[in-house]
């Protein structure tokens, strides 16, 4: 339906439907109105359709999965946590327009973009993404476009998306104010994020969770807490993420593992030389990633 | 010498001689000489010397160990790797002034104070402190005081100390602008910097040599740039840091090794559960580390 030869831009006469409307729908919610797009919202807490509603957020919302506010939607966002998504399509996706365009912001893909593209209406296309950005604080409250600028937006098609549906996705991302936007496989973003966000958390609930540190409040340097910042962390989402990405995120695991005991075996074996071109690798590597 | 009852407390009228004038010994001589102080330097090269005239950041200095310049300072402020500065006191102590202070900034303890404390001369005192402040970038051109402000500053006696030195300490780091003073044992500290500081450098190194990431820059998020910041590193500092400070970092890694394992196995075993508990743990002990 959208490979007629056309781009299908993203444009202000479409009808935006945020589904799980918290810290990240609320967000896009936010950057959608403001650009002028007419924007619903299906969330589980009647408060927080109240609170989008009375603060401009949203033009009309419910806590039900009102067929109305379904079928009504060009674009479908969804902001939920996996499992609960994949859920939500397979109980209501007969409402959906024909023609209708999916995207989530769902932090892993491989476990959810295939099985839902499998069980989806075949006149509706799903398109991922997942908008790299987040806060250590929740809900619609606390949702704030400025969270997008900035940071990265990488869409993750497969081979069953259309050249439209992936340039309408990237269009989306460019405008919510994302910096950059990518395009990925499903594996390879799995892998990625295996690494640069998953691991990282492992890393910092870890360091805090290995000794009892209440005691070392008074003595800690930016460095400690610039490396558990990440350590606040919403347990169910991320047990959830981490458990939808075991087979990646194990194997970042285990590089990490065996990288920092070789380091550990070369303080224990005196090996100066080796730990000081260890840390000319960091130095040079760490360098990459110093932002322009 | 300064037990006689009555508090020593730093003043505008002592000669204080920095010795090594690198990023931190740069930092106290630009904040020593703000307040008044007379400051003087002994640094390796001519280049540091004659930048720190020109920039007023010392008042006379010398590349070399200059009898008369040791012998002018009532307070002598070691800024030197350390293992160079136990060097330095076994071969110059004989220039001290009679009943000078010495302190330093050296970030291991237990194997630096004592082998000095116990080589210099008894009419000499010298009380350990660890300024903990930094930046990534070397010598005296980058040095400022604005790196002290916010941070802590930890006194380390042992029993040789008087108290009077004890407090002129405590008074140089209010001085410096530390936002924090403490005194530990040389034990304590070193136990806490191996936690606190030594293993959280020694994670962000292995987080960046463990993969050839450079691929990566594009998708990362603050998280990883957080997390790896300190992973741009002084190698010749930090290997000598580590190897002082063997055993207390040692356990520090193995204890980071087993609980960091253990999460993975949560993982590998879809302890769910298991790895909600530790976030919900590891969140509850970051609050502690908000900045007040």
């Amino acid at each position: 339906m959208n490979d007629n030869g056309f781009k299908i831009l993203i444009n202000k006469s479409m009808r935006v439907l945020i589904v799980g409307l918290g810290l990240m729908g609320g967000s896009y919610a936010r950057a959608l109105k403001r650009l002028g797009f007419t924007v619903t919202a299906i969330s589980r807490r009647q408060e927080t359709i109240n609170y989008a509603l009375e603060n401009g957020i949203i033009d009309a919302g419910s806590v039900t999965p009102d067929p109305r506010l379904i079928g009504d939607a060009d674009l479908v966002v969804f902001g939920l946590y996996p499992k609960v998504f994949v859920k939500w399509i397979e109980d209501y996706q007969q409402y959906f327009k024909s023609g209708v365009i999916i995207t989530d912001v769902t932090g892993v893909k491989g476990s959810v973009v295939y099985r839902v593209q499998e069980m989806l209406r075949p006149d509706a296309e799903y398109i991922a993404a997942h908008p790299m950005a987040g806060r250590e604080v929740y809900g619609v409250e606390n949702s704030t476009e400025k969270m997008f600028y900035g940071a990265n937006f990488i869409v993750v098609p497969t081979a069953k998306n259309t050249h439209g549906a992936i340039e309408l996705c990237k269009d989306l991302g460019a405008a919510l104010g994302f910096a950059r936007i990518s395009v990925l496989s499903p594996e390879e973003h799995d892998e990625i994020i295996g690494f640069v966000s998953q691991l990282t958390h492992c890393i910092a609930v870890s360091l805090m969770t290995c000794c009892d540190n209440k005691r070392l409040v008074d003595y800690t340097g930016d460095s400690f807490r610039d490396l558990t910042r990440i350590a606040q962390i919403n347990d169910a989402m991320w047990s959830e993420l981490f458990a939808m990405n075991k087979k990646a995120l194990l194997k970042e695991m285990d590089a990490f593992l065996e990288e920092f005991t070789a380091f550990r075996n070369m303080l224990e074996n005196d090996d100066t030389e080796g730990m000081r071109a260890k840390m000319r690798l960091s130095t040079e590597r760490r360098a990459w990633f110093n932002k322009k």
